[in-house]
């Protein structure tokens, strides 16, 4: 019997957030930037093959990336991974996977996940995964998960709930509020994290892209019609040089009536700057988070270290700082001063093009 | 005509003061830490070949870096290269390239150098060598090179002249003096840094290996009755197992009585620590001392900053630092504690032997 539950990883990510340790030819996904012995990539897979075989999953990514999905994830075939040609964003990335497993079997329940996420208990994480794959089945429901906060994040969107029940209906999204909402979000205890995780029949979001992104429905529905592969492939070219970049949750979810949020606490964190790689580090007696091996420090306090394997580091007198060193690039800066790493990438592409980013 | 004069290179240095720059397999006297595009050990090749033709230098050195100094001076025939078994302090050293020298030329006259001090004024330094040559020449005396203070430096011998005349007889040496001696020292104005440069005739330096230093005189004379290269490396094999180590300072300058100094100032430092090289090299407007090029500095005041080629460093928040990345090595230590880098080395030793050192 055919199994029904599909699983689709976007991996499509170019950030270079954690420059210079993800790279555009490195980014994010395929870093262990924890230092858990495996990428962020191979984590999310291994979470979810529990639910679903590896024949059931799509990884949706850059072209670019395609050698580099397939050596993290060697369980995969090549057909596994869809590439896009360009990123557009969360919607054409999801109707490129929708459309595609809906050739292939018309009655796919699809679990769609970031590649990049922290989930520290994997075992109530799936059996959330698992309600709301039963909730979706039975339902015409959009299923998205959210997170208790744990402090008021602006850099996360929030889902409102309508109830709090397990599965509740969604109220309302709000993208990235600012600090004052963020409070009243966290004091008011109707709010959650919205984690970027989503449940629902193929057929389901096929009519929700029907609905509230026409244009989109119609560039990559005609992936079904393609009879070769090369076929497809020019579907694909034409609906991603033709489609807006807009995401799922703008294009869809922020708009439809059918979208349901199941709740859950489970250790998650999107690991989305250096201050948070720091809190879910293991630290030293000195709060340092340092790789076990080849760091000497001297009167260092509260600071992040990340070296190439092999490589030693004897760092004295520092507080609060984050020292990365890879091949060809270091940088050295304060904690506080992360955000200032889009700073240093731009000046170092105008002073140095794209070798070392 | 024979030319009688011949430039000995003390170049068998395994410090790792500048470490993790300096390596024992790439001591300082092979590097450029002040980034002028050549070596120490060129430079001072090259500060001495208006005086001395290529074929009269010789250099000292461990055997393990005879390649290296090929390398550094392609000039040179490997037999100008004189290989110790193991570093056994000055006197050894000078012993070994007197005895070889007068062994081919007894009129040879000597000018013995360190390989990696700095000179910034090259044209007043060889007019200061050359009278001392004439002088040593004249006379039956060792002649040393005084520098007129500038600091009250503690790390430096000092030598106290007899009188002002340019050429005087030394009346004292004092090696590494305390603070307090330092000051008077350089208030009192009869003394002068010891540069470590000598000028002799081989012959009066012979007469004074004999007279106060016999043991290795009888060692390493042996070397004139060698009559092969087999027989001369067993001479040199047996002299540096068997004979002390010490330095030509104290084992010959400072109980000798036919010791002159000529003093001058020529823009001397021996470069000895990551301070010297702070202080010799060009800052940029915030008293940076970086390369030209792959520094990204911000709000970051008085540091030094040292990077292989082709890497890049963003360094943001600090002032007065030595930040020196290498292939295997990145170390980040305040200017302050300079003095510690020899702790550092012994604890990486410790846990992960020589493979850093």
């Amino acid at each position: 019997m055919m199994n029904n539950k599909y699983c689709v990883i976007m991996a499509g990510g170019i950030g270079t957030r954690f420059w210079p340790k993800s790279r555009q030819r490195m980014p994010k996904q395929f870093l262990d930037i924890l230092g858990t012995g495996k990428s962020f990539i191979r984590h999310t897979f291994e979470r979810f093959l529990p639910l679903v075989p590896a024949e059931n999953f799509l990884v949706v990514t850059n072209y670019k990336y395609k050698d580099l999905v397939l050596e993290h994830l060697p369980e995969l075939k090549e057909e596994q991974i869809l590439c896009e040609p360009i990123g557009r964003n969360t919607a054409p990335c999801i109707a490129y996977a929708t459309y595609t497993l809906m050739k292939k079997n018309p009655q796919a329940e699809m679990i769609v996940t970031p590649a990049d996420h922290l989930i520290l208990n994997e075992e109530d994480f799936r059996k959330i995964i698992s309600e709301c794959v039963s909730f979706a089945a039975d339902h015409d429901a959009m299923m998205t998960v959210g997170i208790k906060p744990t402090r008021p994040d602006t850099g996360y969107g929030y889902i409102q709930v309508s109830n709090q029940e397990p599965i509740s209906k969604v109220k309302c999204f709000t993208e990235k509020p600012n600090l004052e909402l963020a409070q009243t979000f966290l004091q008011c205890g109707e709010f959650f994290w919205n984690s970027g995780i989503f449940i629902w029949k193929g057929t389901t979001i096929v009519e929700a892209f029907k609905k509230y992104l026409p244009e989109h429905h119609a560039l990559f529905s005609e992936v079904e019609k393609a009879d070769t592969p090369e076929a497809e492939r020019a579907v694909i070219e034409k609906a991603f040089s033709e489609c807006r970049a807009i995401s799922i949750d703008y294009g869809i979810m922020e708009k439809a009536d059918n979208v349901y949020v199941r709740c859950g606490e489970f250790g998650w964190s999107d690991i989305g700057t250096w201050g948070s790689v720091y809190q879910h580090s293991r630290k030293d007696r000195y709060a340092n988070a340092v790789p076990e091996e080849g760091c000497y420090l001297y009167d260092v306090r509260s600071s992040i270290v990340s070296i190439p394997k092999d490589k030693i580091a004897v760092v004295s007198g520092l507080k609060e700082y984050i020292i990365v060193d890879t091949d060809d690039v270091l940088m050295i800066c304060p904690r506080s001063e992360e955000q200032n790493i889009k700073k240093f990438i731009d000046e170092v592409k105008f002073h140095d093009g794209d070798k070392h980013i």
